[in-house]
């Protein structure tokens, strides 16, 4: 079985599921795409990907999209280690603490709506305020989610779908300068980065990574 | 076993979960929010939903929430009739298309980001254009997604969450006068405005709705 996967280094999206394959020990072979350069517009990925987005898992010839599908997927093929507990409402509050980042976060201030924003006549301190604001709200509504919750990750002893998409956002925020002041949050990207799975998905050390 | 929405019937995603009940066969007894009002920002809901959304369901004692995660929660419980395929891939492309609409498009149209565009300065045509645009594009999306599928439904025969968070987007791409030109789309509505239970929980016959 051979995995490939659409990716872009900086792309939290793309993090996810390169945290998700880590996890349950998959090997994959990358293929870069450019968001800066729009290069996820070529013909022939938005033939694969009519959405035009990071990432896309290609697997027994298909193209599985949208980060939360894809390990969703992963998560019924490869069962092992789980990335959801097995009791139904601990899994319903961790896909929830997810999708209030995939859902409520990161879209709102990912690059397609800054351009859209740009295009509006902001100004880079503004597009950046704004930023700022979606996560800093979003943040703090995910710390009360779990502030009443045992560590060292999200929802506990062992990694789940919650870490996997807190992650990347808390490396959205500290790129564009949001305040971060939640010391469960804070307790949860110490504990991940640690993580070998975590180190080895994280931006900086992807092929395809700017020199620093 | 008692049921209680916290819902707003113009909210998309409360519709999400009201159309997964009915089609579950599962009744309810709803809470409103006006969120015209910011009701959800009452500390005592607060208190309940961090994240001060509807819509939140009480089950067993525990509140849950995210609509994609309630319904998961009872595609889980109550597994019959299926709201997601048996087929892995299957699953992970429905999957996939619902996370197109509930985090691409619906969360950059709503009324939080909508009223982030006024504070900034945007005037209502602006504003209504900004909605317009995310949800042309997204739905061009979605409609490739499928293009090649039989109906009536999204991935064919019977309901699944593809559809069940397709048809509030297509509701709100009316009231922005969107430009709605995706003939399988359209068709995909009319079979589901035909079904029961979207019938049940569309917003105009909910009890806290404006009178027509």
């Amino acid at each position: 079985m051979d995995l490939v996967l659409h990716t872009y280094w900086r792309s939290s999206a793309a993090w996810r599921v390169r945290a998700a394959l880590a996890l349950k020990g998959l090997a994959w072979d990358g293929v870069p795409h450019d968001l800066r350069a729009n290069a996820q517009r070529a013909p022939d990925y938005v033939a694969r990907n009519p959405q035009a987005l990071v990432p896309a898992l290609e697997i027994d010839g298909a193209v599985l999209t949208q980060s939360l599908a894809i390990i969703e997927y992963l998560e019924e093929r490869f069962p092992q280690p789980p990335l959801l507990p097995a009791d139904l409402l601990e899994r319903a509050r961790v896909r929830a603490f997810a999708l209030a980042v995939a859902c409520d976060i990161h879209p709102v201030q990912n690059l397609r709506v800054l351009r859209m924003l740009k295009k509006r006549g902001l100004d880079q301190p503004a597009i950046d305020e704004w930023a700022r604001e979606v996560i800093e709200s979003g943040l703090a509504a995910c710390s009360r989610l779990i502030e009443h919750r045992e560590g060292p990750f999200c929802f506990g002893a062992e990694v789940t779908l919650a870490d996997i998409v807190l992650i990347p956002q808390m490396a959205n925020a500290r790129r564009f300068g949001a305040r971060i002041d939640y010391p469960r949050l804070e307790a949860v990207e110490v504990a991940a980065l640690a993580h070998p799975a975590f180190a080895a998905s994280r931006p900086e050390v992807q092929a395809d990574a700017d020199p620093a």
